[in-house]
């Protein structure tokens, strides 16, 4: 039986990254698409629970079948599993982003959210992403790396309870693909503040990311800016296991109390 | 100078669970409520950054000045911090949530979203839950242990990049407070199909939580159950470096194509 692939991403259904991905991997088994109706970029692992999720097929071409849903990209990962496909699908495509989710934006992602949703169902899971916004971004590089990144991981799988973190620099000539770990970043933010035509303020969210490792050569973000597409293997446990001992002084009997 | 705290949640600012966390903490410094303006659970980290934000004050009393948003529990943290308040706060606490964010849940959860942001923005960030989603759910026990908490995190600080998931038993009488890792787990989730007035289907969401570590005593469930109040440090690193060796095979360079 050949492989069952469900595709997401958070940019919507209608956006190119995920349409160029479709037609990339589409060879590689039976496609079922469930992705947002309109972006949904930064929804991270939002879920909806406080309303109703619906979903209606918006195409079918031989060897794939698209839906929309009004939900969150996690919502779409739990919808296309849950609800549109007949059993749990083999793997977990997300993207292809249209920006990057290296460094701390994987913590905001949509795309990454739905990976995590996918690897917290069991699912062998990959978030792709490429380092444009622009709306009409060429996939091509990131296309030609992403093909053989999905056939290893449906052929080989991926360790326990990990999912891919996969960003492309936006460049004519990717010089291939290393294995990196999460760089050590922040948003510098600040909100522009405006005035609508009734008189009343509203703000919105910028801001310029500041990389807190320039110097590191193993991080997503070194990997990217020399030219490479970055592989980082990600997991669901936030803990940190190192500050477990650090915090034993919390450790406390209500019974000892006087 | 009195410790500025800027508090939040995701259940919105007439929760009743903030609102006994303001009073219980309010001798500790000068608060700053922002918080969302209606419920905002499974919210994770997402932000807004399609759409305006506004805030606008909901009341004031010697010692707390609070903010209504539009926006999520993130949005709230980045408004307080960069719009309302006048200094980066000394402490971000967020809560006391109604429901547990212990194992997966912190992943989706608003309550820990607004902690995590308030983490990558450099603040000491503490998100506090009570096992319980009841609006009505009582307070009292998770407060008696949450205000040494808050206590010795404002004397002490965190370790860097650290904040402090804290999640208390919905019992009578917690025993006291242990450090626990972030236990596996996964809800195994299905929806509620039904049929509106107007003959369109949706679907609801619901599930049920799986322990995937019943016989663990040192995971955030364990302690729970055994009548403690869990304290879990956590990061926003989500590299799973152990799985990095494992992928080098994903190492390749596109000059040595042929």
């Amino acid at each position: 039986m050949r492989p069952q692939i469900l595709v997401t991403n958070d940019d919507g259904i209608t956006a190119k990254g995920i349409n160029c991905l479709v037609q990339a991997i589409k060879h590689l088994g039976d496609i079922t698409v469930v992705a947002p109706d309109g972006p949904r970029s930064a929804q991270s692992n939002a879920i909806t629970v406080h309303d109703p999720l619906r979903y209606w097929k918006q195409y079918e071409e031989p060897g794939v079948v698209a839906y929309r849903c009004n939900g969150t990209p996690s919502d779409c990962v739990k919808i296309g599993a849950h609800a549109v496909m007949k059993s749990q699908p083999d793997l977990l495509v997300s993207g292809i982003n249209h920006g990057s989710n290296s460094s701390v934006n994987v913590i905001y992602s949509g795309t990454m959210g739905a990976a995590f949703d996918g690897c917290m169902m069991g699912i062998t899971s990959i978030g792709l992403s490429l380092c444009s916004h622009d709306p009409d971004a060429d996939f091509t590089e990131a296309v030609r790396l992403s093909v053989p990144i999905v056939e290893r991981v449906l052929k080989e799988g991926l360790p326990k309870d990990v999912c891919l973190n996969v960003n492309f620099p936006d460049i004519p000539n990717i010089k291939g693909v290393r294995v990196a770990r999460q760089c050590r970043g922040r948003w510098m933010e600040r909100f522009v503040e405006r005035v609508d035509p009734l008189g009343r303020p509203y703000l919105w969210l910028t801001g310029d990311f500041v990389n807190l490792e320039p110097d590191a050569s193993d991080t997503d973000e070194a990997v990217i800016a020399a030219g490479y597409g970055a592989v980082t293997p990600c997991h669901i446990d936030v803990t940190d296991h190192a500050a477990m001992a650090q915090l034993s002084a919390y450790n406390y009997d209500t019974e000892k109390e006087v």
